[in-house]
Parts: C-alpha cells; sequence; structure tokens
C-alpha cells in the first residue's frame, strides 16, 4: 500500500519498491507506532477532529494488530512501503473507512520523528541499566579482588604498583559518564514532534500537548520545520555509544594483554573462552577481541551519520531514513557489548600472586626521588639522582630494594639517614593523595560509586 | 631540556626530538599552563610542602615568563619537547634550583590532563558565545523579514509555503540545542586531574580541593589512573563540534541553492562573495561552501580521535598527544565558521517578493484534502481525491488556485459548496497548531527565543 | 558443533555463543567455502595426504550440501559457529568420519581468508559490471540528447554553457575510473591463502599452487603470518566502493536539484519517484535522497574497518570477524546503489528547452574578455573590463546579448569593430580545445567512451 | 591581489578574506605552480597565443620569483587569496602588463588541478622510496636475527613456533602493497587537467598535449568538467595512506608489546626511547606509541574528505579548497612515521634468549595432532586427543615436552610408537609448505623480498 497512489499514474518500479522500502528494518518500531497512534486517534477523538467512535474503533484495531505482530500472525506485505503503513493497511482492512482518518492532522515526515524519539527513549533505559550492571560486576570483581596488588602501567611499562581495585575503578568512572551522557541523550530525545505535521504545522486543532502527557514526553518541539529535520538526537546517542565502545575497547585490550601467557594476570572463564580450531592448546579471548573490534563498527555508524546528515537542506528528505540501520545497529553492538564484557570480567580468574610479584621491581623509584625531596632536593635534581641508581641497576642486574643504604648513600648523602621501604604495598599505602590507590582512598571510591548507582537505578527504575 | 634525562645514556635522535615535540602546537597552552603551575606552587607553599619563598619566587617567575611569551620575547627552544618542559627551563633559568620544585608532587600526565580542561572551558564558554551570536543574528534577520512568505521544502519538492522566518528559527532551535551540548561539554571538562600525579596519586599531603577553588573548577576527580587515561572531554566536544558544523552545513547548503539564479531567494553581500578568475560575471558563495566544506574536516577530527583511543590500555599512554592538534583544529575551525555564517547571513538580502511568487501553485494542496476531511472523508480519501487533481492541472497546465468550483465539484460533491482561500498567506495563517508557522505561532516563536538567549547569555557572563 | 571442545571443560555461554557466532551473516559465503573445500579436499587426495577415495566422498558429500543449502532444505544449527563449521558438521554426519579429514593441513584462519577473497572477486566482478552498465546508460542519454544545452555551473552558479552530453560524460570518466579501481580491488583480492594453516605454514606436503590453479586465482600469498592477518583487500574494496558512492552521490544533488520546480531541468519518471503521505501534489526524488544518503553509510564501513584493523598485533585476532558485516553491506549498498541511479538516470526527461533557456544570460561573459585578448589586452584588464559591463547590465537590468556595439564600445574602444556571437551555442562551439565542450570535442568522448566499455566487457566476460 | 575586483562594488569583508586565503597552506605548492606556469607560458608563444616574447619574460619573471621564494625573500601579501594570486601579482608587478597574459585560456580552477597533480605526484615518489627504505630496514632487521626463535601468536596467545624473521617479513609483505598502492595512485594523479579552462574547456588553439608532455605526465583528461571537479586522486592517496598506517600501527602495537617488561622481546635503543617526567626508571616506547596514534589522525582525513565531497555538484566548488591541509597533513604524517618506524626499529635489540625460550611449552600442539593424522586419525578427531592432553598438562602443570611415551600411549595408542620431536625448531623446520616458516622458505622470502625492492628502485629512480 502506498501513501500516495493517487498522484502518480505509473506503479512504483518493483526494484525500486524494495530499495526504497525501510519495512526490512523499521519493523521494529511497531509497538512504539502504535502507541503513538493510539494517542494521536485519542487526541482526535478528544478534540472532535474525528468522530469519538471513529477514534476507539480504530484504537481497539491498533491493539489488535499489535498483538498480531507480537504472536507473529501478522502477514507483512513486500509492497508496504514501511511499518507506519503496514499498520495503517491492516487497520483499514480490519475496521473500514474510519482506519483512514487515523492520519488525519499528521504525516509520515512526524509520525517517524514520534517513534524513534519513543523507541530510542526505551532503547536509552535499557542501555543505561546495562551501564549500571557493568559498573556493578566491576565493583563486585574490585571488591573480591581488594587486597590484590599490580603494576600500574603508563606507555605499557610498570611504572607504579596500584590496587587491583583502584585499576578496575578507573573503568567505573568512565562508565559514569557514560550513563551521564546516556541521560542527556534521553533529555534530547525527549520532545514530542508530532503535530509538525509535514513540515508547517496543521490547521486542525490539535492537542499536542495531550499527546506528550499521553506518551510521557518532558516537552513538545517548538519549530515544526525543525521537528521534522532533526536527527541530533540520534547522533548523540552514536557518540555516547562510540564513547561507551572506546571505554569497552580498553578495557578489552587489558584482558587480551593480561591474559597473554606472558603477563598471566588474568585467566578467563572456560564458558568465556574459545578454541582453535587447528591448536589444541589455545584458549582465546575471542569475546574480548570481538568487542575491541565492534567499536570500529560503532564509530562508523557515528560518521556515516554525520556524513549523511551533511548539507541537507530544510525540512524532511529521504536520505534521513538512512538514520535508522545505524542506530539500531549501535544501539545492538552496545548492549551486546555491555553484556559480554560483563559476563567475561564477572567470571574471570585475577590471578593476584602473578600481578603481585610484578609489582615490584623499580616501581617504587618515583618514592625515593620523592623521599630525596622530602630532604630538601629540587624534584629535578632528585629525580636525576634516582635515574642513575636505576641505570646502574640495569647494568648490574640488581633489584632496586636490594641495593643497600651505602650503595644508595653513593648516588646521594641523603640517602645516609636511611631509605623508605620499597615494596608494592608500601609504595601503594603512601599514596593518600584524593584519588589515589592507597587503600582507604579505594575504599572511598567503592563506597562512593555504589551511592552512585543506587541513584542510577532510581533513575532507571522511574522509566522502566 | 628533558624531563628525565638522568636514565638514558644516550641522546635522542634528533628526528625522533622533532617527531615527539608537541611544542609546534601545544604552546597555545601556555597561559593555562601558567595559570595552573601557580594555583600549584600555592598550593606547595600553603601545604609546606616547599617553603613559602620558594613558591613566592616560583609564582613570580611564572608570571614574568608569561609577559615574555604574551610579548613575543621569549625564546623557544627546539629541544623542548613540549610547552611544559619550556617553561620550567625557562623558569629554572631565571630563579634557579627553587624552580626545580615545582614539579613536586605533580606529573605531566596530569598536568596536561589540567591545562587541556582549563583550555578547553575557555574555549566552550567561547564558542558558546557565537552560538548565541548566531542566534541573535539569525533572529534579527527572522525579525526584519517577518511578513515573508517562501515556500517550505521537503524534498527540495515544494510542499507548503511558510513564513521565512519560521525557516530560519528552524536554525535558531539547532543552535539551541548546540548551546545546552557546549553546556554538557563544560561540565564534562569541568573536573580537576592535577595531584593524580602519573597515574597513582602521591605521597606528599597535597591539597587538591584548594587548586580546584583557585582555578574555578567544579570538582576534583575521583581516580587518578582515569583522570591521566581520561579524554572523554575532548571526544564530547568534538561531537558537539560536529553536530554544530551538521547545522551549518545545512544552512550553507540552502544558502547555495538559494542563491542561484534559479531560485534567487538570497543575494549575498559583495562583502561575503567572491569572484571568479575567467568568469567576470560570477559572483560566487565561497564562503558557504568553505562552511559547508569545513563539516567534514570536523567530522574527520572526530573519527581520528575515537580510532585514536580505541584499546588503549590504562593509564597515559603517548598517543594521547594527538588529541591535541585535532582539538584545536575543531575549535577554530567552529569558531570561524560561526563567525563566518553569521556575517553571511546578517548582511544577505531576502528577496520576498521571489520567495512569495514560489510560495503559490500546489502548496495548498494539502488544505484541500484537509477541507475534504473536515467534511467527513476520511484523510486516505481525500489525498487520493487531491491527487487526482494535481494530476488533471499538471496536464492542462492549470493552476491550482485557478480551477473552478465547478471544476472542483467534478472531482468530488463536497466542493459544490465551494473550496477554501487558497493563497500561500491564507495556507500559512491556518497553519496555528503549536509550533506552525502561523504568524501568532511565529511571533511566540521569536518571544521565546529571546528569552532563552537572555538567560544563555547569563551563563557566559557568569564564565567570561 | 565447535572445532574445540576437547580443550574445554566447560561449555560455552549461551550468549557467548550467540555473541561470537558469525553465521547470520557469513552463511553468504557457502558456495564459496564449498568450492574451497573442494579443491583443498581434491589437492589432499592427489597429494597422497588423505586416501583418494575420502577425498572423493569429500567432494561428494559437500556438492550435496551445498545442493541442499541452494535449495533451502539445509538445517542450520544455532551452535554452529559460522558457515565453515556448519559445513564440516554436516559432512561428518552425511560420510561419516571421513569428513574428519577435510579439516587436515589448514585451519579456520586462511579457510576464511580464501572464502573471503573468493566471494570478494566474484563480487567485483558483478559491481564491475553494474558500473559499465551505468555507464552505458549515461551515453545513451547524452546520445538520444546530444543536442542538448545547458548551463554548466560552478558554485552551483551559471558559470558557461556546455553541452548536456558534456556534463553527463564528466559522469562517465568518473565510473571508467570506478571500473579500474574494481580491476585493482580485484588484483590485490587475487591472491590464494590457503596453506598458510594457523599462521605458519604445514608440515604436510601440501600443493598450493594446485588449489590456486583450481580455483582460478593469479598467485599464492607468500608469507603464512601475513597471508592470515591481511585484510588490505576488504580496505581496498571498502575505499572504492567509497569513492563510487562519493559519485553517485554527486549525480543524485543534481538531479534533486535540477528537478525542483526552480530548476525544471530534469522530470523523473513516475516509476522512479514517489509521493507523500500528507501532501497530494508532491513527486518526489526519493531514489536520488536515498543513494545519496548512503553514501554515508559506505564512508561508516570504511571508517569503521579501519579503526578496526588499527593496532592489531599478528597474526589472527577474532576483531577480523568485523571484517564482514562492513563489507557486504557495501557490496549491497554499491551494487543496488547501481542499479537504482541507471533506472533512474535511464528513464528520465531531460527538459532541453528550460536547460537551453536557462544557457544564456551572462555565461558568455568570458568569451568577451577572450574577445578583449585576442586583440591585445593582458587577459586581467580584460576580466576588469568586462566585470563592470556585467555589473552595469545587472544594475540596468539589460541582457548582456542585447547591449548594442556602442554601449559596448563606451567600456572598451576595441568592442568599436564588434563584438563575438554570444548564444549559448555559439559559445559552446568556441570551446574545441582538447576535452572542450564544443559539439565535436563531444562526438569525440562519446567515441571514446563506447571503445572503452567494450574493452572493459571483455574483462568482465573473461571472469563472468 | 583578487582574480576579480571588476565585478563587485564592495571590498571583500576582512574576516573573510582570512577566512577564504588558502595561502597558509598552499604555499608549498609554489614550485609547482612556477613549473605549471611556465610551461603554461611556453605553450602560449608557441602556440601564437601570446607573443613570444611576452612568454619569455613571463618565464624569466616567474623564475626570479622562484628564486625569491626559495630564499625567503619574497614577501607575502596577507591579501592574497592564495599562492596562484600571489605569484601573478608579482609577476605582474615585476614585469608589467605582460604578467596579466599569463593567465590566458586557464582558470584557478584547472590550474589548481594541475598544481596538486604534480605535487601529489613528487610526494608518492617520495613516500614510495620510505617504503622501500623500510622494507630494507626490515629485511636488514630480520637478516641480522635470521636465527631467532619466537613464538607465533594468535589472539596474542601463543600459538606455533615461528622464526623472528618470517614476523618481520610478514610486514614486508604489507609495505610491497603499499608500494603498489602508491604506483597506483601516481597513476591516477598522471593526468593532465590544464586547458580545461573553468570547466567548458577554451576558445584559445591552446596545445595541451605540448605542457603534459613538458610536465612529464602521462595522458590528459578527457573531460573538461571532470578535471576541475575531480579529487579522486586525493582520495586514492588518502586511502593508501591509511593502509600504510594500518601496517605501521599494527607493528609499533607489537613493539609496545613485545617491548613491555612481562615480554621482553626487544629492547629499543636509548635514541628512540623517552623518559619519564616523574618516575626515574621508566624508559618509554613514546616513537611506537605516536605512530599508532597518528594512525586515526590519516583515518580521519580521509574520512573528512569523503564527506566533504559527497553530494558536490559538478563542477567546481569551493568545497575543494579543503582537500588540501588533509592532503599536506596525511602527506607529512606517514612520511614522518615511515622513518620513525624505520629508525625505531632498525635500532632496536631482539632479545632473542628471551623468544625462544617463550616459543616452547604448547606451541608444539599442533605438530602432535598433525602426527596422529599422519597415523591415520581424521583431523578433528586428533585435535580432540590433543585437546585432552593439554587440559591433563595444564592441570598437571607438566610441559607437553616433559611427557614420556607412555603418558602420550595412554591418550591415543598410535603414540605408542613414540612422538615426533617437540622442540620450537623442530616445528619450524617441519613448516616447509610455501610461503611457512621453515628455514628455506623464510630465506626464499628474503630473496624475493630484495628481489622485489631492486624493481621498485628502479621505478623510483625513473622518477626521482
Amino acid at each position: 500500500m502506498k501513501a500516495w497512489s493517487g498522484r502518480v499514474e505509473k506503479p512504483t518500479d518493483e526494484f525500486v519498491e524494495r530499495f526504497t522500502s525501510s519495512l526490512p528494518f523499521d519493523w521494529r518500531l511497531f509497538r512504539v507506532d502504535i502507541t503513538g497512534s493510539v494517542a494521536h486517534a485519542r487526541m482526535l477523538g478528544a478534540t472532535g477532529i474525528i468522530p469519538k467512535n471513529d477514534a476507539g474503533a480504530i484504537e481497539k484495531g491498533l491493539l489488535a494488530i499489535r498483538d498480531e505482530i507480537e504472536s507473529g500472525r501478522f502477514e507483512f506485505d513486500t509492497s508496504d512501503e514501511d511499518i507506519h503503513m503496514a499498520i495503517e493497511r491492516a487497520l483499514t482492512d480490519a475496521i473500514g473507512p474510519a482506519g483512514g482518518k487515523l492520519h488525519t492532522a499528521r504525516s509520515r515526515n512526524d509520525q517517524v520523528a514520534l517513534d524513534l524519539r519513543m523507541y530510542l527513549k526505551g532503547e536509552i533505559v535499557a542501555c543505561a541499566e546495562l551501564v549500571v550492571a557493568l559498573q556493578e560486576t566491576l565493583i563486585g570483581v574490585a571488591s573480591d579482588n581488594v587486597d590484590a596488588v599490580m603494576p600500574g602501567y603508563t606507555h605499557l611499562q610498570r611504572a607504579q604498583p596500584v590496587l587491583f581495585a583502584h585499576h578496575l575503578l578507573a573503568y567505573v568512572q568512565m562508565l559514569a559518564r557514560d550513563f551521564v551522557r546516556l541521560l542527556q541523550c534521553h533529555s534530547a530525545a525527549d520532545v514530542m514532534p508530532l503535530g509538525s505535521a509535514a513540515l508547517a504545522g496543521t490547521e486542525f486543532p490539535i492537542d499536542r500537548e495531550m499527546i506528550a502527557e499521553e506518551l510521557g514526553f518532558e516537552r513538545i518541539s517548538e519549530n515544526s520545520m525543525d521537528s521534522v529535520a532533526d536527527r541530533d538526537f540520534v547522533v548523540d546517542f552514536l557518540a555516547a555509544a562510540s564513547t561507551i565502545m572506546v571505554h569497552l575497547s580498553r578495557l578489552c585490550e587489558e584482558i587480551v594483554i593480561f591474559g597473554s601467557t606472558e603477563f598471566g594476570f588474568v585467566t578467563l572463564d572456560d564458558a568465556y573462552a574459545t578454541g582453535s580450531s587447528i591448536m589444541p592448546q589455545k584458549k582465546n579471548p575471542d569475546v574480548a577481541e570481538l568487542v575491541r573490534g565492534k567499536a570500529g563498527r560503532v564509530f562508523g555508524d557515528l560518521t556515516g551519520t554525520l556524513a549523511m546528515l551533511k548539507g541537507l537542506p530544510l525540512a524532511y528528505n529521504r536520505d534521513l531514513q538512512e538514520d535508522k540501520e545505524a542506530l539500531f545497529d549501535a544501539l545492538d553492538t552496545v548492549r551486546d557489548c555491555l553484556v559480554a564484557v560483563a559476563g567475561m570480567v564477572g567470571t574471570m580468574t585475577v590471578n593476584s600472586e602473578v600481578t603481585e610479584a610484578a609489582a615490584g621491581g623499580f616501581s617504587a623509584a618515583t618514592d625515593l626521588a620523592d623521599f630525596l625531596v622530602e630532604k630538601g632536593l629540587p624534584f629535578r635534581e632528585a629525580h636525576e639522582v634516582i635515574g642513575k641508581i636505576v641505570l646502574h641497576c640495569e647494568k648490574t642486574g640488581e633489584a632496586l630494594d636490594a641495593l643497600g643504604a651505602e650503595e644508595f648513600a653513593s648516588f646521594h648523602p641523603a640517602f645516609a639517614e636511611g631509605v623508605p621501604p620499597l615494596g608494592a604495598r608500601d609504595v601503594i599505602a603512601r599514596r593518600t593523595s584524593a584519588g589515589g590507590t592507597a587503600p582507604e582512598r579505594v575504599a572511598e571510591q567503592l563506597k562512593a560509586a555504589a551511592a552512585r548507582l543506587a541513584s542510577a537505578k532510581e533513575w532507571i527504575d522511574e522509566r522502566g
């Protein structure tokens, strides 16, 4: 069924019909489309634009169609341009001419904008829930391994020892920002466009606020042309999704590296690892690699959508149909990846004796420099002195904490009175600055993170 | 000057020195670097980590260096790795060993994060100001042409007539969303990272809140590893910048099209047009084209930065140095483009007689369908009837509003009692739904936009 | 069926099974997978690595499976990791233990590289055929409208008149380059990787050249690690596809603009246009808009794949699985868009009286300047003189070719002896430089284009 | 100096002048611009379009300007729009009105296309030379370490042992493909556009072949509109550059990982490593990280340029000016990164005792499975058996090659007769399939690579 058969004399080319149809992917809007149409019909009835009993028949008809689609009994017709026409066709088939009154005072331009916003709002809440769940997993693993010590890295070189929990909590911070971004996306999507009609508004005495209230929208759009031309909310989500994927890809890169034989810091659960078709000894971190690889895909969804939007004149153009597959792909990918990472991290084993052994060595060098600073040396000079000690140790093969007081003193007299304890746990215990890795600071972080999650869940529950 | 000469035995390769140096572009952080270092020095003095008189000498020395750089007297040394080392070297040259105490309890990792956040916060305020200014220009042009009528387009086909002001106000809506996004970016950047040191915090009894307060930060970062590894705030801005560029590119595409001889809707001021080196008759919309083209560039900055961040293990990695040029490029581009578009739009002439002439024709077809709906026809049937009338007119070459009542009635008996007035202004006047193009609705929009700008300016003034 | 069940003690998590499965999209490799496996089995038999009768049984079994899949009778099992395992499982079910011998001396790493290269080679030929077909359509439309005149544009401002055919032939040039790029992609993909096994080659006495010959590959890969880690050929195609989409998007942008009421240069066939759900008068260029929008999507496929590949260590990593959906999406999109554009352009009507009327006006200004140059003026001075004449006409509203000889002479004495004919066809006829728009040059282009197509078809036929 | 001052009444806005000026970046085209103009002037003289002595004066004047620019004596004027106008202005200042004759029969549209193609051709040759140089370095390091053994990885898990040289030669293969791509880019750029004038060709009796020959172009462009609108050659290079950066980023990722304390496979030379401002013990692989990070930047250049080109109508539009900065950035980045990586790899130390120690362990598992296959087991069953042995070893902590014959036999009777030698060098020696890692295969690869380089150098020398 076409929405515009009166105007043309020739049927659409069959290839064109398939090429322009969005039904293969926009069918998943069916629930929001029907909910939106029901609200529209009620408003049309309440304002007297169509008879109340027609409105009632439409509503009943639409709900029956929803049941049919949900139960798999609905028959899609390949000549339907999109889910909106498929539903309207079925409605008219079911209830007769009254079905033709549903499209009064609206256009597909504002209808599709409404559907996409409703769908996205729901999906954002679902994503936010998974972001919270992954934070919980990370907090759980951090708590379970709260005494584990590991080397902190910069440039993938051992830098200073940190608590393993502190390392994981860095990801909790990233995800906390992702949650805020999702909230902002939700707010951006939370604007009701219906009633903008094709682009200029409508002459029917509609009540847009009534629809907004019924559908749970915060506010209505203020300019009808902008309402049908705007896809900022899609870009907002794709950007937020890209940032989530950056975070997950960083964590997954670490899991791949930490899971190598050479590092041996973590062991993946068999349920989250896969084997090789040829090498019987392999246990591969495929889940981590796939998530890392899928980051690129979401960036591509964002890049492609920006390019699509560039230079489009007002108001609606069919190019905008291309927003959907990118959005759906990003949504599915982000959701799957959040679940996958939570499962993988939540079931992995932390080999804390390995990480602790790796945390020793030169990681205490900064503390030696700091010690000299406390003795009055400018930091830059202290740094130079310790650099020489490290170089000496590298050449002789000695460990830093194996040097005797005299040896230290030979590099600088301030060491004559002794050196601070250089064990990884000593070093960690001293890092008590706000946000630092000392145990008491990490305990604070864990507490704060839990509190943040509680309020995040409230937000979700209000919209769940 | 290198920060780490004690550790290595061989000088850096000369090419490597140039390849790794960020001084050619990060020099523009000099002001925030010095402001940040002054705050750090004061805190070191106040907490007794370094002697108060050393702190005083450092502050005095730093301010003198700032004056030197600002006046162009400062000599940069090509062997300085970055602006931070250039300044510290100059400081030590100027005040002696006390200069070496400035780097106590901090690392370049947290220092550069601090600088970038401070710099970006300032630039976001400047961008926000330009977004407001462009909105003002658009509102001004809309107000000056408040009676102008033009065809509203979908698919670049004339759809329904709208007020020219309504069309421009769609862009004001987009920019209002851009302003909100910039606010969110500002908030994301408004987190004080100093004191995270290399990655694990520090053992010195620093006071991070004191620095945050002195530098006007809202809050301090909570996890030291995240603090030095995080560039979300850069991505946030690049995404916001990309969205701004999408909006500007759409407006510029319209100006290019509307300025063609065939449309003739607007005429650019000579000061905002350029000529041809070979065709003496040409007057080209180069500014609009350049802005449109520069949208791609900002998308590239975003894409490149996301790819750069993907899969980086914690905490700091030198890849992150690549954030700066992309960020600076996007900042410069967005600022220039906002200025360019405001100038171009603010000086162009709207040829309202041309736009009004174009607004007639079939643009009233929807109203005819709506008329039949009011007479009781389902919208779908009405649409079909009018489609046939339009087809008839196309074949006979008649204008829609030139058809007589009888002719209308021959298509549907409901027209026997007359047809609604079909002039563009009639059609516009009927579109009174909220957000519609009717003059009273547009007047409301203008008022609301002005009110929004007033509060936007308050936000800016508080941070200016 | 998993390829590695001996190694692990715990079944894969059900979500992980779905998350890591590539069967939902790599099923389309089934034909090349079977063809490749048949060649591998023959080689294993010929070299005596497995018994000849086992090889025969494998081949027969594989061909039966292909028939089953093609006829829709094959039952896919959701626990199959990918199409390769699905086929191997079915083979073993059908022919017993001999089926387990097929994987001798190969790994999925080289198998999937082989399949993807074979599949892509075939698809590239299909794309090349469509590129040729679109060129033929453009040449046909150019030939059918060989006398049509239109304004040539720069900056969307009328610049100089050109033949409509000349304009279309610019796109033929672009597509000719696209064809060359596809040839280069084909050559890049035409390297046989099988026998590289997991990453290091194999100890079995395989004959890789035999397989290459049987499968029609130009050459075999030279380094086993590179063979399983390399996806350059995917990037090559995505870049070529992006360039094709740039070209199509430019043509589609023109069709949208040229099809506007204001330009009126072309009218789309009803079979290639769509209507509006609300505005009965609309006939929209949706096909052109969709193609334009889909350009972004293909750019996204490229961008995402580059980001995915960045920084992957050797050799195979599971991230590489993400190459397939991007590649398939780009292939489908490019093929559909080439078909869509050919259909749209081949059926549209060129309104040559409209284009010719638009080609007059100031478009002859360059010729006036050239005339003065021929009289001895430096071009820059001539340009200045004509600029003033144009400005004069703009103010008085006179047409350039309506000015009398005296008026011209008042701007420069050289005009006293007369001015050259200024009609659009006069201007065109003078542009006889190689590659210019003069009719004889355009006729040459048409001839050269036809010759190029003939040789392109030969290339395709050899591989078809 | 503007090329079009006659046409407009008002000077360009000062901001617009700066905003639209390309001089800040296109100055680097000065050499090719002058070479191109000299060829154009000679042709104008030879064909009698301008007097021979004017042509001579122009040539002399241009060469003097080139000297001035090269020596730094040339004064750029901020009001010059671009390098082309800057040079023409200086020419007219120097030689008087004859300078104004240079622009006869050309436009900036074809001039800038010419300049960019000439510049890019030269830069591609320079890039190709660096690609060859890096291959030489890799071949050198491979040859110097031809006996070194290391684990080959898939999924960053040890898979099978390989020769270190085999691993490096995988990168030589990638770079060999990059070289081919650069050749194809060179050919794509090797088309002479001058004489296309603004878009339609010219009426002057020019000789385009003469110019092409003088400037060393392979052929002339065939359609004047395409000639000025085409930037495919820029995209081609950006795609090739992106692929080069993918390869370099993979190598650099490996160097970062292999240089970690945990792997310890390679040690960077002090001249190619940097230190930490706070941690005296650090020696960081900044060069590798920067190159890896810069991959994103080049992807961004490509993405941005594609987005810029999308949907541009014919012929020239000012958007195209945005091609230059992206191209120059990618050129500079790729060249620098090729130099940086060659220096870093060429000076690093391979710790072959560490890599060899890591190459043992389970890496021989595939060979055990292959052994069973040779005894008649289907590969799939053999894989299952070995999987169980590996699992057993993991639990007991035994090494695979420490198991006795009886233990092996307890898993499968075929082992009763003995197991193949399982040392890393044994495993490697058996991988004699074409392209495999056996020493004789690697020796062949080294020889073939050297031969390929010799012919690559010939290509370069012909164009150097």
